[in-house]
């Protein structure tokens, strides 16, 4: 059971995002500070542009900014969105495919799983991710600009998981 | 987002084990039953051994029963074991592959749905699986003899979610 590399670069680009607010972004500059090829960048930032999470200012001086506030992002919204194969087990996706299906308790089982790991994920806002931004800012060797202080969202989190 | 074929053939193995109590089982059949090779049963059934959830009969006459009672197997412990790669995101296989992974709370919100994950279907034993128990053997064609009237631990979870 393992996400797919699409989705990871789709939250690690949203990440990257939400802590650079104070200019517009290149696909180039994702890139290279994730070690990301730009061709897997591209589809990524298309479909979060379509879905609305980010926006996209085009010609010279362009570049990607977030489209929502980082607040208003869930993680496991962009993960549902992002994920092709929320299937589990082969019975999701096809009929047929297995004897018992008709009366299977385990697919029942299963949906419950899949519910409860996005309830989980739908937790934590992006804002909840670059909560601590000054230090996520620093690895990304992100210049000065991007290191406010630690998000209120954040230490939020922090405090009603204690 | 999906369970290996290996984790599902795992499990309705050790349903139809748990539907046939009356009698050793073999590969051949389950492999009838179900439409999945011998070839991937013999290594469910190896580990499945190894685990003790079953039992193999060897010599003439011999075949496979249940280990322990279906309300000891929980469905969860079972998805775990047999699932290699519970990692979910690149970075909880290895270090290293992401430049803010010192740092990441995405890390955290993930082992956080995994773990949701398997507490939802640590819900489940086995027990519960085959509840619809007569409808199961119907559907596998399973001769009468399986077809006891429907389990008292089906029916508790489903009291238990109403």
């Amino acid at each position: 059971m393992r996400l797919t590399n699409y989705t990871d670069y789709t939250l690690r680009t949203l990440i990257y995002l939400a802590l650079t607010t104070d200019r517009l972004v290149t696909i180039a500059e994702i890139s290279e500070h994730y070690g990301i090829s730009e061709a897997h960048l591209n589809k990524v930032v298309h479909q979060l542009g379509l879905a609305g999470d980010i926006e996209t200012v085009r010609g010279k001086g362009g570049g990607l900014r977030l489209g929502r506030p980082p607040e208003a992002i869930r993680v496991g919204d962009v993960v549902q969105r992002c994920e092709p194969d929320l299937v589990l087990v082969p019975c999701f996706g096809e009929q047929g495919v297995c004897a018992i299906e008709p009366d299977c308790v385990l697919q029942k089982a299963m949906q419950g799983a899949l519910t409860a790991f996005l309830k989980e994920l739908n937790r934590y806002r992006l804002a909840d991710l670059i909560a601590p931004r000054r230090k996520l800012a620093a690895l990304l060797g992100l210049p000065r600009a991007a290191r406010e202080p630690d998000s209120a969202g954040g230490r939020r989190l922090l405090r009603r998981q204690a």
